[in-house]
């Protein structure tokens, strides 16, 4: 019997390495025969580097850059062989790398990840994957589209800054010195927002709160952005503010269109890096979970990613989830069956604390009743 | 697929019918080809009667006789067959039976019980099983003995009446006129205590007080009990008033052991009343549960019974409960898989209410898991 593991993590109390591991024990306990295969999942945000460790050869590449408030910062990304490279946003310019008091969208900057896809470029890579959820910035990727060789102006002609405040003073941009390599490689974003840029649902009225924005900045911001967007487009020739996932990560999105990038589901990018597919191969079973499970599930999250993969092998997709949402039933559009971990009416709080017994448990109960034990 | 559902009540929400049909609906929304059988369990107190109905060939018998107050009450029991018959004690002498306030030991009797078994007897029945879970009395089957012909006396010789209090002037019993036939019939008890008639264990001082006795009530019945257990124990020249179970429902165990009766678990002479063993030949999954599992659960309960009894044939045997206790890993030693029906952190209140919507969606979910849906 052959069992493959991609759970998403549960938020709060297990990492998705933990709960791929935990659930490969238990599995082993009952039926020490078993073949697993540990592909712990991620959906582009905080923590999508680290599933790489747990599944697929890659390297480590370690290199300096601009931090989210402009300090030096030492920073790594992987690579997955010579040509492609995956970039984690949140471990460069991620909001918890920002003290909370200091978590303000004036000081925060996009820099360092423009400085991580130079280094994979002169690292020679041609395929550039970048996980930009979790950011602390609303500086619409000003900073990144500068370490990448743009120029911005203001109305004195003078050079601006790379910091969200300076978008306020933007009034001319020439990307005419942008890194001439961005036009031969690649670039897939993993983002699982469809925001667009500005307006009621764009970056700064829906994500500017949670960076730091006052009421006041969010408009000021929403506005600046609607400016410098609009400077890019009409110098790019490009209609992208409205493009769905502009106003991912704090406006990155749309910085990311202006480069040719593509935006992506975060689940599907990480499981092609992971090569989740070809792990399905002659899976009796694949066992999938995350934190909270509700019909939305179905719709971006890794296991729901995770099921649609399934499909064309027709193998038996199981959820495990620490709770699952009202009208659950729906689930089983893709799931073949979904399982809480509670082992009866209890506390969240004891559900977190105790996730790791919990899913051990019925790790267990799952496989010995798919092996009649 | 054939399969059988055999679980116990989950008490404050669903009767053992209940459950087993919500169980079986389920499994037919999954499996439309499935062959189910129903076989509720209990275990021997209140609603040991309804299962009955639920599963075996039976004749209900209606008659008349004293309730646990002394009034007039309409009761009944069951005939299986020409020759068997089932009696609820709880449906003739039950707790439920009488008002809060006017629960206490000096007043109710066991009485009804033993005109109960006269009626089976007239009815030519000579196997009679009886479940005395749930008694109001702390009578020590003094009424009940006496409606089956035993004489009492106090200390002037004076016939003394029914009721608990009447132990208390009990100076002498005469079990002369008790009726014959009692000597050529078997009588099998459901009973899941093992408490002897008095002292620190005894009926008194344990039950005593969930029927509404005193403190001072307390001592006293358990000195009545002794002098009157010695009484018997004395005129049949038996040693019985320590024989686990004697204690059994304010003594109606030590009563029935006087008349040559059997104590049995609940559980066991309930499967094999409704025939539980036969309904699981040529099963491929055995269903069972209960509102609260734990370690306990494997010893007299009726899920334990169920697991053991299905032993003999290896048939898987799951358990889908309410909730499960601590460690309930030490489950598996006899049921195949266990789960609770809680999607997730839920409060008991909430558990309780939407019990059938979430017993009904854990069982899809495994009728899916065991068919690969």
């Amino acid at each position: 019997m052959k069992v493959v593991f991609a759970p998403d993590s549960y938020k709060g109390s297990l990492s998705s390495i933990q709960v791929a591991e935990v659930m490969e024990k238990a599995f082993h306990s009952v039926i020490p025969s078993v073949n697993t295969i540990v592909k712990p999942m991620a959906d582009g945000g905080e923590g999508t580097l680290e599933v790489f460790s747990a599944s697929v050869n890659h390297e480590k590449v370690f290199f300096s850059c601009k931090g989210p408030l402009g300090e030096k910062r030492e920073s790594w990304y992987v690579k997955l062989n010579d040509h492609q490279a995956v970039i984690e946003g949140a471990e460069i310019a991620g909001l918890p790398l920002v003290p909370t008091e200091k978590r303000n969208p004036d000081h925060t900057t996009s820099y360092g990840i423009g400085q991580a896809i130079t280094h994979a470029l002169d690292e020679g890579c041609t395929n550039i994957m970048v996980a930009i959820g979790g950011s602390s910035t609303n500086d619409g990727g000003l900073g990144m589209l500068q370490a990448l060789g743009m120029k911005t102006y203001d109305e004195k002609g003078k050079e601006t800054g790379m910091y969200g405040k300076d978008l306020h003073a933007l009034k001319r941009v020439d990307v005419s010195e942008l890194d001439s390599r961005l036009k031969d490689v690649t670039i897939r974003v993993a983002s699982d927002v469809d925001n667009p840029l500005t307006g009621p649902r764009g970056a700064s009225q829906i994500y500017g709160p949670q960076k730091g924005a006052t009421e006041q900045q969010v408009y000021a911001y929403d506005h600046a952005l609607d400016h410098y967007g609009k400077l890019l487009e009409e110098e790019l020739d490009k209609n992208i503010m409205d493009t769905p996932g502009a106003g991912a990560a704090g406006g990155l999105g749309f910085a990311f269109l202006t480069i040719g990038a593509q935006l992506e589901s975060g689940a599907q990018l990480i499981g092609e890096a992971i090569q989740l597919k070809e792990s399905f191969r002659d899976a009796d079973y694949i066992i999938t979970g995350e934190g909270q499970s509700d019909e939305q599930t179905l719709y971006g999250k890794a296991p729901g990613y995770v099921a649609e993969l399934a499909k064309e092998n027709q193998t038996p997709v199981l959820l495990l989830s620490g709770s699952l949402g009202a009208n659950y039933g729906a689930l089983n559009e893709r799931f073949t069956s979904c399982f809480s971990i509670a082992p009866g009416p209890v506390s969240l709080e004891d559900c977190l604390k105790n996730a790791e017994e919990y899913l051990f448990e019925t790790s267990r109960q799952i496989a010995r009743l798919i092996t009649k034990q």
